[in-house]
């Protein structure tokens, strides 16, 4: 299995989408001699799925077609030879992957037929167990929570530490300190901007751009600083991955 | 109908609860001649309920018993004077005021028998049609979004327009946007720290603390800054108040 679980698209607001993943995604695209891949695109809500996937090419050279034109999108994630899953609503994009049937077909590929999964944002999200460390609105009337799966611990994308002058609102650590209260068996891992996991055949690595570290939430214990995935030793089964 | 619908409890870390509406709560207080108050405590994740009773007590000067001492909640909110609702994790809150059976019985006591509301962050959450519009983390595995709809239209409440240097996260903004966009026929009253909007007697006010206005979101017009609800009157039909 390979996936990229990514924070964020850009990494500034001029920059090109993926760019800082760029190295590492073009080695995986010349190790498995991709030429195309699918982008899953409904995440974006205020954007244009054909203008992100034409993106997605110039920053990636292969070619990169909208799921959105496929007449039945289960089989076109079927051929695909890679994945891409935009961020995002991440609410949004959990739900369509549910009403248009695609969790199992996407499950299968990337599981049994080890075809990439590249998400970044809500499509990080959407990799993990639950959508339930979404940074982002639920502004569809109707909710489902389950995800992909893929990867075994939940992620939170767009981590910051900062908060805001003036800003009463509950902190990101408070927010993920209180997930780990109601749900005290699971854990978190925080994830900056501009950095990135990788798996790949059973091996977890961890990027950022930055050269900043990621921390991991566990209920009734104090959150840890980390700079490489030694750490999630004991966290993530690796067998699984 | 007497609604306080508060975007924040505290507006500085030291402050006292609900400080900057003391002058507006006194003032209700007294025209009912209030004694007691229930405290619906289940936002709260990672604080004590009795401990925020206790404060409530001391900013307010009425005793105030949180509803989980009661051995039949919906009977207690039945016999209160005035309903707090306190600020946490809007989905715990929204799911708790579910399981408890707690819905119909806060309608009908504030709606019929014009008890008091007052709510603020969550608890002002839990007062609109759903809680769609939280900035909250879903972090319960099982979600209800429709809430108490006591006021017609959804609030973003903790609204803030800046954005953190290096986050490339969605902003607020584009989130009550994006909300907008898959909600054409709604909108979205944003408060910021600070402030609140009282609803009392089929009159609509605003306050806020530092005279900052509130904004308005519709879909496909663009975002209106207001200084009174004046601008209010197209969008909540006070005739529902």
């Amino acid at each position: 299995m390979e996936l990229f679980l990514l924070s964020n698209g850009k990494i500034s607001g001029d920059s090109a989408l993926l760019s800082y993943a760029k190295d590492a995604l073009q080695e995986m695209i010349a190790r498995r001699q991709i030429t195309s891949a699918v982008l899953v695109p409904y995440a974006i809500i205020r954007g244009n799925y054909d203008e992100r996937a034409k993106e997605l090419e110039q920053s990636l050279g292969i070619k990169v077609s909208s799921l959105h034109h496929a007449g039945n999108p289960a089989e076109a994630i079927g051929h695909a030879q890679c994945i891409l899953v935009s961020g995002g609503n991440t609410w949004m994009l959990n739900q369509m992957l549910h009403e248009q049937g695609l969790i199992v077909p996407i499950k299968r590929v990337v599981r049994e037929r080890n075809i990439p999964y590249v998400g970044w944002s809500a499509g990080c999200n959407v990799a993990t167990p639950s959508i339930r460390t979404t940074n982002d609105m639920p502004i569809r009337n109707s909710v489902v929570l389950p995800s992909l799966g893929l990867f075994p611990v939940q992620i939170n994308p767009h981590y910051i530490d900062a908060q805001l002058s003036g800003h009463m609102g509950e902190t990101r650590d408070e927010r993920i300190a209180e997930f780990c209260a109601i749900n005290p068996s699971e854990s978190v891992i925080a994830i900056r901007e501009g950095s990135y996991l990788h798996v790949c055949d059973g091996q977890l690595s961890y990027f950022s751009a930055k050269g900043e570290g990621f921390k991991i939430f566990r209920h009734a214990r104090a959150t840890q600083e980390c700079q490489d995935t030694k750490a999630l030793a004991g966290l993530v089964p690796f067998e699984c991955l």
